[in-house]
């Protein structure tokens, strides 16, 4: 059933959408960034977004790809700046096209304050942020009453500038995270916690390419993490999630042999 | 265009979904959630699903309440378990319809685990979480370079459990939090914020039924956030959200002589 909604028509011409693809599954996408894709004359896209979800396009859209995986972007930020607004100026209804949600680790900002320089209208249609289709993917609740009353969306890139008082409260039991761009601060992240008087045993699970085809999932422990992480040589991206076990996995877990463990 | 995907089909006979009503806007429903609702024999859902999206569901669905506003569940919640169980068991393709995203702050484990015991297959489709849904309403991130590299997502019914270490870390300058169910908390939390060094002027901005047509956002900061809240008399759920004001508002803080600043 179709309800008409204030965010029916989410793109106006001459305006810009900050939309959220989600974590990779097309089915993922909120019907309001569907609406998006389906009216959008240009879409500029990250490199990480599948061709399942470009292919949501509408066929009068002009698809122009941002960034290069693992080299950070191909084209400059003032050069990405620059497209969104001179396409927008010239009348488009322009998408900018952001993994998961953009609010979350997507990099918004300078590219909003060009709009505003610009005068160029714009709006965010949030997206489904990778460390819920991650945990979802594990059967587990983020946040859970008597274990942990709050979660921590971290990137793993700036926690080496995290305070002693971060670490201390990360580090108590029960406590859970989800890291985000984690693998190369693995061994980083584990000595410090483990300083901080984390168990050794407590579950870490990496999800990688959660929600599409290829999803894998690693279950290990703050003790083994870097090993296991080594071993497994994901290549795509993957979410770390501290603190929590695969639901399976977690009732397994003493009978638990191999390092390394891929469900599904 | 339809793309196929392994998703396409999130439920079976006998089947348990449990599903991401996110914030209040149909559109911010997923593909996947609303095919969900769409194949659905039974959908048990809370209270404050809005009437636009259970209208999504197909008309062969019988609709259960499970909870009332404000006054703690209706139901049981063995009693929601039961029914989730007797109703998967006789066949029905089952959907546990939740506000936000089940995953957090979902109560999710006790009835996920009242099927393990049951031996009633289940997925968690994962929704859009309010935090999302407000942050993109006041046109802001979540997470920005060089002002904060990791958010937290907080229930201020458990906050009078924080440890000093919490309080601490979160008073630091930059910091950001979404505070979910914040409103009868947000006294406590402001004292011990200043308590432990936060800044009084520090903006706070509550985002009233993010997403929904009568949302309304209430601009503060830290020092005036109790005499705020009173004076607006916010009656629909609200998020919290610390360390972040609207775009517009920041720009023009300088002038801003009402304590209570409307947007859209």
């Amino acid at each position: 059933m179709q309800i008409l909604s204030r965010s029916s028509l989410p793109l106006q011409p001459g305006m810009v959408a900050f939309v959220g693809a989600g974590p990779g599954d097309p089915d993922l996408l909120t019907r309001q960034a569907l609406k998006a894709l389906d009216q959008a004359d240009v879409i500029l896209h990250d490199r990480l977004i599948a061709p399942e979800i470009l292919a949501e396009a509408g066929p009068q859209a002009r698809l122009i790809e941002t960034g290069k995986q693992g080299f950070g972007p191909a084209m400059r930020q003032e050069d990405i700046n620059a497209a969104i607004v001179v396409h927008a100026a010239s009348g488009a209804r322009v998408v900018r096209l952001k993994s998961g949600d953009p609010t979350v680790f997507g990099r918004l900002d300078e590219e909003i304050e060009a709009c505003d320089a610009a005068r160029i209208p714009w709006r965010i249609l949030p997206g489904l942020t990778a460390a819920s289709a991650a945990t979802a993917a594990i059967g587990q609740s983020l946040t859970r009453r008597g274990r942990n009353s709050s979660v921590r969306l971290l990137t793993g890139h700036d926690m080496e500038g995290f305070a002693d008082h971060d670490w201390a409260a990360l580090a108590r039991p029960g406590e859970v995270a989800a890291i985000y761009m984690g693998k190369k601060s693995a061994r980083f992240v584990q000595g410090r916690l483990i300083m901080h008087g984390a168990d050794r045993a407590t579950p870490v699970t990496l999800v990688e390419n959660a929600s599409r085809p290829d999803q894998r999932i690693l279950s290990t422990t703050l003790d083994r993490l870097p090993a296991d992480l080594a071993a497994a040589e994901l290549t795509g991206p993957a979410l770390t999630l501290y603190g929590l076990a695969p639901r399976a996995a977690a009732q397994a877990l003493p009978d638990l042999a191999p390092a390394q463990k891929e469900l599904a």
